[in-house]
């Protein structure tokens, strides 16, 4: 059966197709610009990579267009073999604690939720509408990225605000990630043989969340209402004092939406260096004997360590910290620096085997700390596309 | 030597005179409603208590009429008998790391910080000029709430926001209730006899804060730019994601004075109880079966968990963890509730000695962990006041 994980952004549409359940990747590829001038598509397919420039004037062209080119490409011979589409949807509020199949209802209430995720639903309801009209008789299933965290407890995800705001305007903790969060939960205690696992799973890519997860179950994450929140991102504050915002309005006359780019796209591991929002680029400034880098490097690694640290003591001990996405599968670095911050714990990093996973050139998952470590690290490559396929799967 | 400590409030004027190096206090008291109707004071003089009302046009008012009150209670025979006058000033911001004498230049500075603490310095700066004009000759020290927490390092003073807002605009974490946290240091340094210690300081009243001390110096604090972030007060929402504001603000209308009024005001335990801001009330419904006050007594809990977590991972363990203020010295239950949370490191209550210290009736100080605790916990009673009156002595 063949299952297409799509994710559609505002300008963008990523795709994965997969022959499940074998979960055989067959063809991926990227659709950039839709909506705007110098539109254009990547595809990969058995180790080659096409590239083509094409007017993109909206989601339904570029959905088209990927049709035609795995017709094309010979995927499928007919639009109709693609039993099941699974979309990404980034806020599903507490409307959903699983994926369901997209009715005109589910469809509707996406769109009701662009409040809560103003840049992401809207996209998401352009790549579901496209995708059902070109492929009306597959199941179309939305796989939420936060429904996984709806297991969290009222008191995790509930702030000491007016009790107006959270019933009126529905604010809570939502978290994000919660795609790649489940698939790591699943691989692990596929791995070590149990269910009943409690892990701190960390998403450190240049968005960034940790969860600490019990019996497969969130019981809480570092992102807030919005992905705002929680750790030092590439370009994103994180935690801060939320009154600063009031005095910097008064200071300066910035309005809202214009704070809200400042805190999503000018802060950070980019305010803090001043220059880069990359963490290897801060990597090899640091090397260089760069301050400012160097301060960057230390104060997303403590807030690592500061939310490893709470979800340690919420799950009274944990049997893994779990290190994925970009940074977390690649920057050998950065996670040597978190766990050193652990070793009076009776942590201890296998250097050797932690130095080999990284570099992202070559995917790799493993443990990283020695034997007589007390608490176990690993590495797992998140795989957010593969859940997407299976929940999509699992509802056709 | 007589010295009196002074906290000026917009409309309220607190004191304690002091025989010092002896720190025997002589009188102490309480101005209300400063230049608002119904003025009135207390007095405590020998376990005697005088009440009186009289209008108080200002701080000079009221400071002539505290200093006629210790003439006429025979605490001193004569002004110049007061050498020194302690005012308790909030923001230092980073130009203060310690207490000084308060100079011309130094008044003007106070003044200049109002932005950072509009409602505190303009009303520390009337007591000064109050207190200076009455008795000119007597030493005047400025005791600041931030200085003790000066010693941060950058990577927990900054924020990850753009660093002009630090330089421009002094954007970065002060902390407060410094003095407090200062005292209960000097306080366990010296009842255990070692200058070398790792200590957890949690200031809980109806404002809160927790600091990591290390060798005596502030390591980190959980108030940030303003004394709203953190955990959760009695009206103080702490921590949030602040982006919650913006939306809030896009949906609402409510402007930036509105929004600081409810996140001081009315947020915190206030708005999860939907009903009380005092933990004494809190603890009263839990124990009627009142969900509301379980779910708000249950989150203060737990944030003040989520900040020990955080500070015992930064000390690499501690030596002890200390609590203070109105429901630090009294909240044995809530006490209790925090340090079970920490059995899973080896903590043990020892119930009879904590509940022992409670009640709002009686301070006490002692040990709350039993002798095979991994990690003692202590209850020590703060003491701004002497605090206060310590520094100006050393000024003198």
């Amino acid at each position: 059966m063949k299952i297409l994980a799509v994710n559609a952004g505002s300008s963008t549409l990523k795709f994965k197709a997969f022959e499940m359940p074998e979960e055989k990747i067959l063809v991926s590829g990227t659709f950039d610009r839709i909506g705007i001038s110098g539109g254009h598509y990547t595809i990969k397919i058995n180790g080659e990579k096409i590239e083509k420039e094409m007017d993109l004037k909206d989601h339904t062209v570029a959905f088209e267009a990927l049709m035609n080119e795995l017709l094309e490409l010979h995927v499928v011979e007919d639009f109709s073999e693609i039993s099941g589409v699974g979309h990404r949807v980034v806020q599903g509020a507490d409307h959903y604690d699983k994926s369901v199949v997209i009715t005109n209802d589910v469809l509707k209430d996406i769109a009701s939720l662009s409040n809560l995720a103003p840049l992401h639903n809207p996209a998401a309801v352009k790549g579901i509408e496209a995708a059902q009209a070109i492929i009306p008789n597959a199941t179309h299933i939305a796989v939420f990225d936060t429904s996984f965290h709806q297991t969290m407890p009222k008191e995790n995800y509930l702030y000491a605000l007016p009790m107006e705001w959270y019933h009126k305007y529905q604010v809570r903790r939502y978290g994000a990630h919660g795609t790649s969060h489940k698939y790591v939960s699943e691989f692990m205690a596929k791995k070590l043989g149990r269910d009943d696992l409690k892990l701190i799973i960390c998403h450190i890519g240049s968005g960034a969340s940790i969860s600490a997860i019990k019996n497969g179950k969130c019981l809480n994450t570092s992102m807030g209402f919005t992905p705002n929140a929680g750790l030092i991102m590439g370009t994103r504050c994180g935690d801060i004092d939320a009154t600063i915002l009031l005095y910097i309005m008064q200071r300066t006359g910035l309005t809202p939406e214009e704070l809200n780019t400042i805190l999503n796209k000018q802060s950070g591991v980019l305010a803090l260096s001043e220059e880069f929002s990359d963490m290897r680029d801060i990597y090899d400034h640091v090397k260089l004997g760069e301050e400012k880098s160097k301060l960057a490097q230390d104060m997303f690694v403590k807030r690592i360590v500061d939310y490893i640290a709470q979800y340690y003591f919420e799950l009274e001990g944990c049997d893994g910290i779990v290190f994925t996405a970009g940074v977390g599968e690649n920057g050998a670095l950065e996670r040597r620096r978190i766990l050193e911050k652990l070793s009076f714990l009776g942590v201890k990093v296998d250097s050797s085997v932690n130095e080999s996973i990284a570099g992202y050139h070559d995917i790799h998952e493993g443990c990283i700390t020695t034997n007589d470590s007390t608490i176990k690290a690993y590495v797992v490559p998140t795989d957010e596309e593969v859940m997407i396929a299976r929940d999509t799967y699992q509802n056709i």
